[in-house]
Order: C-alpha cells, then sequence, then structure tokens
C-alpha cells in the first residue's frame, strides 16, 4: 500500500491510461489517446449493437469478474449504462453508494480503493467532483486492477466523448468533413472536453464551441476549437449540432449568465434556429434535458434527434471499453 | 420520440393494456380486465409456487431480457417481490432510485422513459404518487417495451389485487358464494380499489367495503359493492377479511376520522370482532402492518392469518405477469 | 407466525446458533462457539482464497438461493463484503435498504422477517444498532432460515472476529504462543468482543485489551483478557497490534475521553510505538480507518500492514460461513 501525492500534474493522465506496450488500461481521458485506440474502441461498440426492439448483445467476456461502480457524485443514468454494460458482459456488479459527505468523515478515498482491490473488484468505475481523482487512483491502484473514468468535474468524461463520437460516425462517418456545433456552458462542460479531444485526435472539419462570453472556455483549452459567442454563426451549415444540459443553478445567479427565457432566446437549440444548420444535421444531447431551456422539446422529439441513439450507443460503448481494459488485464 | 399529452381520459387503460388480438401488454388496471386473463394469470401464478421452505421455483423467461423497477414513490416490500420475481426468471434487473424531487429538477418523466428503451429495457415496473401515469407511460412506450403497475396514487396497484384474489381462490375457490370485507381507509386505497375490480369480474358473492363514513369512497366509485360503515355488520358471517394499512398521518388529524384509539375500536380487527365472521373465515392484510391499529397482533399471527401467504404469493403472481407480458413483447 | 418476547436472556446466543446436532445452523456470536466450528470454518474461508490478483474462487454452493442484506445501520464495506460472498457462491442477493427511523414509523421488526422468508429467502444478514437483534430474530425464524449477525451494537461481529482470527493464523499459526494486543475504544467495540471470544476459545496465549481507562471495559466482561492503560506495556513483545476505530463523536465530548491530539499522542498506533512489539508484529484494524488518530499513516501502510488482507479474507469467511449454514438448511 504506497501512495503517491494528490497531484495530477505528476504525470499526464494520456501517460497513466497506457501500459508501456501502449495497451488501453485505464480509460481517464480522450486527451492524447492515438486514434488507432479510439477507432479500435467505437470499432467495438458497434459490434455490442443490435437492431431496436432485438435482444441486447451479450459476451462472457467478464464472466467471474467484479465491477465496482464508486460513484461520489449521484448519477442515475450513467451508473444505469455502466451497470447494464457490466452484467451484460457476464460481470459481477456491486453499486456503491459514497456521496462526498460521507468521504470527509470516513476513510481516504485510497483506503475505499485498496479495500475494493482487496474484494478482488477488477474494474473500478469512478465518478467524482474532484479534478485528478480517477488519475490519482489510477496511479496508487494494483496492477491487476482497471480505473475507468464516469465523470470528473468539469475536466473529463471520456465514456461519454466516446459515445457522442461514435453517434457522429454512424451518421456522417468521414470527420475531416464535418463541421460540429457544441452549444452552452462550455467551460464547465466534461462532455464538451471530451467530446473536443476525441475528434481533435480523429482530424474533425470544424468544432465550433458556441456559448456567451462568460460561459466561454479559455482560449488555450481547446486551441484546436473556434470559440463562437453567436447561436447563428455557431449553426450555420452545421453537420452536428449538440446541445448541452444548462445547469439550471447558475442561471441568471451569476455575472454576464443570462436568466432561463433571455439564454433560451440566445443559445436555446429551436426548430427555427436550426433551419440554420444543414437540412440533414443531427441534433445530439447528453442528458438530462432541460426542454425549454437549452432545447425546444419539439427539436428533440424530430427525426434530426438522435439523443435516444447517444443512450443505446452509450451502454455499447461502455461494454466495449469494460471489454478492452479486462483484456489489458488478462495479458499481465 | 412522440409525446401525447398527459390525459387519463384520452383512452381507457383497460385498452391500452391489450394489444389488438387482446393479448396482455401492459399491466395497469384490473378494472375491465376480462376473467380470462385473470384466471390464466392465478393459474399460471400457482405453478410458480413451490411448498415452503422448498426452493423457489426458476425459469429462463426472461434470460437475457432487463427489468427496471422504477419507483418514483418509496417502497420495500414491493421492489424486493418485483426483483426477487424478475432474477428468478433470470433477467438482468435494474433498481433505479428517483424520488419525486429530483425528477422535479430533472429531467421529464417521458424523457427518462426513452433513455430506458434507448438501454434496451424490456419492461419498466412503475410506482407513482400520480393518478394516470403508467398509463401515460405505457402510451408513450415504444412497441417493444411493456409497463407495469406497481402502485399508483390512490387509484391501482393490479398485482396486489392479483395477489389477494389469489389467495382468496386458494382458501375459498367459489368466488360466487364468497363474501369479502375490506376494512379501512377505502377512499384512499389502491389495494380496495384492484382486489373490488377483480372480484367484480370474477363474479363475487358480496364485496362489503367497509369504513369510517370520512373514509368511504363515493357511492358511484365501486357500485357493486355494498358500503358499509359499522364493523359489526360488516364482518358477520364473512369469508374473507381485508384489514388495510392506516396512513398514521391521516389518523385523527382530518374532520371525521378518528384517533388511533379510537379507530381500533370502531374499525380494528381484533380477535372478538373476528367471532362474527364465519369460524373458517381467512384474515388478510397488504402490509406492512400496524399492529394494534387496523389489526390486533393476535390475530395477525392467529391461524386464520394468511399475510405471508399473500407475500408468497406476491412473488408468483408477479413472476406470471412478467412472463406472461415477455410472451406477448415476443409475438411481435 | 408466533414471536417469543424480545429478552436477549430467554436462551444463549450460543445455543440457539447452533441446531440440535450441533450443527452451525444462524452465526449470531463467537462466545461459546466450539474449537471446532471455529476451525472448520477458518479452513474452509483458506479454500476461499486464490492468489492476489488471480481470479476469485466461485462456487454454485448458493446456485438459486436468495440472501437478504437487512442493514438498520448503515455500512458500505461490511454490505459490499456479503453482497460479493453470496454472489460469488451463486446466490441471489436482495440489498434493502432499512434506516432505523423507516422501520419506527413502519412494521415491526419480525413482520419484516415474516415478509423476507415468505419470499423465500434462504439466508438474512442483519446488522442492527440494538443488542439482542439478530438471536431474536434467529429465535422467531422459520426452520428453513438462518440469520447471520453482521454487526449488533457493541455486543457481537462474529463474521469480523473470524476474519481477524483468520489473519492472525496465516501469519502466526500458533495461538498458544501469540500475544494480541487490540488498542482503543474496548468498551464499545463489537469487534474487540467478537475477537476476544474467538481467541479465547482456541486458546490464546495473551490477549491484552488496551485503552484509556474511560475506554476499558467491565473488569467481568472479558475475564480471560489482560486490561492495559498503557499503550507501552500493551505492545511490548505482541506478535498482534489491532488498532480499533475511533468513533471521532465520541473524542473529546465524554468525560475521561481524550481530545484527538492527546488519543493519538497516547493511544495511536506510530511507528515509534511499533518499535516496542516483535519486529515480526503485524499490524490490523477492521476499517474505516481514521489515519492519523488510532493509526499513523506509515504504519497502516507499512509491510507490517496486513489491513488489506483481512479485507480479503472478510469475503472468504463470509463465504465459509454462508456455505456452511446453507449445508446445515439443505440437512433438514
Amino acid at each position: 500500500m504506497s501512495s503517491s501525492t494528490f497531484n495530477p500534474d505528476l504525470k499526464d493522465d494520456a501517460d497513466v491510461q497506457l501500459n508501456a506496450d501502449g495497451s488501453l488500461r485505464h480509460l481517464l481521458t480522450l486527451k492524447g489517446l492515438s486514434k488507432d485506440i479510439l477507432i479500435e474502441l467505437l470499432d467495438s461498440a458497434e459490434a455490442f449493437l443490435s437492431p431496436e426492439g432485438a435482444l441486447p448483445v451479450r459476451s462472457k467476456a467478464l464472466n467471474g469478474r467484479t465491477i465496482a461502480n464508486l460513484f461520489f457524485e449521484p448519477s442515475t443514468r450513467t451508473r444505469a449504462s455502466f451497470d447494464l454494460a457490466g452484467k451484460r458482459l457476464g460481470a459481477d456488479v456491486l453499486n456503491l453508494d459514497v456521496n462526498t459527505s460521507s468521504r470527509k468523515k470516513g476513510e481516504s478515498i485510497l483506503d475505499t480503493i485498496y479495500t475494493l482491490e482487496a474484494m478482488q473488484v477488477d474494474i473500478m468505475v469512478v465518478r467524482d467532483a474532484g479534478a485528478g481523482v480517477p488519475a490519482y487512483i489510477a496511479r496508487n491502484a494494483k496492477d491487476f486492477v482497471s480505473v475507468l473514468n464516469a465523470g470528473e468535474s468539469d475536466v473529463s468524461h471520456p465514456t461519454q466523448g466516446l459515445l457522442d463520437i461514435l453517434t457522429m460516425r454512424q451518421y456522417r462517418q468521414d470527420f475531416e468533413n464535418m463541421t460540429v456545433a457544441i452549444v452552452g456552458d462550455i467551460q464547465h462542460s466534461r462532455v464538451a472536453r471530451s467530446a473536443a479531444h476525441g475528434l481533435e485526435t480523429l482530424g474533425i472539419g470544424e468544432l465550433r464551441l458556441v456559448s456567451p462570453p462568460a460561459m466561454a472556455p479559455a482560449a488555450d483549452d481547446m486551441p484546436f476549437a473556434k470559440l463562437v459567442d453567436n447561436l447563428d454563426d455557431g449553426l450555420r451549415d452545421a453537420d452536428v449540432v449538440m446541445a448541452l444540459r444548462i445547469q439550471r443553478e447558475r442561471i441568471g445567479n451569476l455575472d454576464g449568465i443570462p436568466g432561463i427565457d433571455e439564454y433560451f432566446a440566445n443559445f436555446g437549440i429551436s426548430r427555427e434556429r436550426m433551419k440554420l444548420a444543414k437540412p440533414t444535421a443531427i441534433v445530439m444531447h447528453p442528458g438530462p434535458m432541460n426542454r425549454g431551456i437549452e432545447i425546444e422539446g419539439i427539436v428533440a422529439d424530430s427525426p434530426q434527434s438522435v439523443i435516444t441513439k447517444q443512450v443505446t450507443n452509450g451502454v455499447a460503448v461502455r461494454m466495449a471499453v469494460l471489454e478492452r481494459v479486462m483484456r489489458t488485464l488478462d495479458a499481465r
């Protein structure tokens, strides 16, 4: 039981997540993840999809294995998605309810991890409000354990990024000629960051990050993307339009952050606004949606919407990632 | 993703729950459910029973299938019963903790349903405090999804009704010569309503709804039943006596609602009072019991009590319903 | 459904937990449990261990069986341990969240038990803050049901005691020549009591219970042990040093109970202090740890620490107990 200091800069997350031979050991971030690994995961996820209404694809790849869902931040859909992904691969899934307050009065996060390792948990799926926590855990994990980031502060949400990119590829395929507009509170969005990092690696034609100035990222955060503060400019001729969930508690309460009505008027994805995008454009949202705030209900329910397809892809992507890191562990 | 207006009167629940060929697709209410379907479910449930102390009956009918328990109202026993019923049929069971407050600030109920459909959930077991919610979900569900009502406001609790009726049949068989007395807050009881609707269809000899006047149902609510405001009259020569759980928060706090002692004195099922019923009468209670309020402890523990038998029947009935709707889905 | 009075003295727990033929039917306490049964459980647990990093041992001993985790006190690690133990034996595991407040307004504890029996639960794993509750349940359980104590007030935590003893045996084997020092709030520790009772039966060489006077047990509580109020005396030449978790809410708030800094200075297991024990001594802790209060972090992470080994042994011990009582039930 040795512990390194909790210092996210100690080593790049991108390096921590790979074994010496370059195989995927943990999944912490899409930043710096190679095109080969991205494509391998996307292709593998495709194989875990079945037609709508058909039985879900199952496998025995994780038979006898144990997955712990360690969510320090509440989540219904991401946890359910990992839960089903694990079960459909034959794993035992342990759902641990650990909120931040219980962690405060209880043991340190590393002691929790050592405990789960000692219970012979193979894969830990971690969601945490603290930046650097998943990598910190990964750095301290035994060599027979894998750590998957299921949402980390504003920083990273790699399985969400993968499912978003898989959905774009299904409807467009060619990233080089694709224009993607992500709209909302970019500054605080791990969803936007993970999609952006994956799309950069895959050579996205144009990535527009569209937000009010107060919600824009720092200029050097995602330098390959184009920062846009006007929705019309952001949507024009876009192939993909992704609306981000607005945290209601931020709306109208902060300097420069508009109220709900103003937000919808200026940055809501409405049917009217969608006419600026390509007629064949798809509309995405990571969920859960605030209809009438960041997206008009009629758009979410329109044929352009691929929002439920994203959810289906989410289970498949998580199966692909679980199966991939398990193979890495098995190859020890 | 299309949505109809949330209007419970749009179409009768009794119609929504059947496919065009009359097969059971959802289970929303026992009101209007045909005698044939009722008998089929009761007979099927019998086959899922094993002798006390023996291994529970298992089947592979739902192997590879996914059930989501979506409880917007807290419940321990009904959820546990559905959980075990699903597992004993081989299904993966997803337990979702969704309280009403989180629903308020989160996504709409239909978006939750669309998300579960997209995760390839086959059967959604829904408990909700809002009248009309299960039917609303059923009307908007994809054709490869089934919705089961696990408790809906004061309106309906069909699997509870089935397990109550199964229990009565096991001890009496002949509904036409049976006198059933349901005692308690009939006005607010989904348990009483579901039992009543099923018993009406099966041609119950006499159904007495016994309560203080302030807890009586409207005259046109269950017109086939006899409203009785005196416990002695209600119990006289009854074959079946079912005490309903009293919501303690209602006791003594509302106009015309007696206090606890007064309630027990006038409407509690005591050993003394049970002498009015047939000597062979059975005593039922949906649980959890308030001993000393609606039922005397000694009665609950007496040989006349079939309260634990109801619980056993509950798992069997839920297995029967799950297996039945799954066959309907498979026949698409 | 019959119920005896809730009187822990009605019959000794040690007798309640055995069948007439002496086989283990429930596990309530290590007090009075025979050496033969202790050794059988320890040996069986060894067989459920696999090398670190290898697949966990699985068995089909509980295929088709149902375990209910009924935790009236919150617990993450003990519940997770029982959960995994049950799943790795092939059982269906029902996790019930029942806090004391919901029990207060809800049904009686026996009615909860009758309900689970009626759902064909085979083994109930009970944690409760009330002394006597597990035995009370066991006395009232049907003859096809087994009750396992997963933590009972200050009184008993038998699977913890077994895992502690198993760990000591792995590193020392010979109990007669072993000196064990348990350090902390002995008076309120079910962990200390269970370890002590098992060690007494196994003929421990010397057992020292080390605490500030205000945390010492009554003289007649564990008369075979030596009460020590000075840490140096307690640690000298010890083979095994076990630090107990300190309840932070007790620290500094009670007469005679020292504050945190004072506690660590006088009773914290520090690297400096460990020099008094044998050089080969092992350090144990039941978890979760308060590093810097009852144990210095550097000690917990040192090669002497067997704390994670305890966790691994915990799953194995619980598998052994589950498998053992199931065999007793099967032999009915």
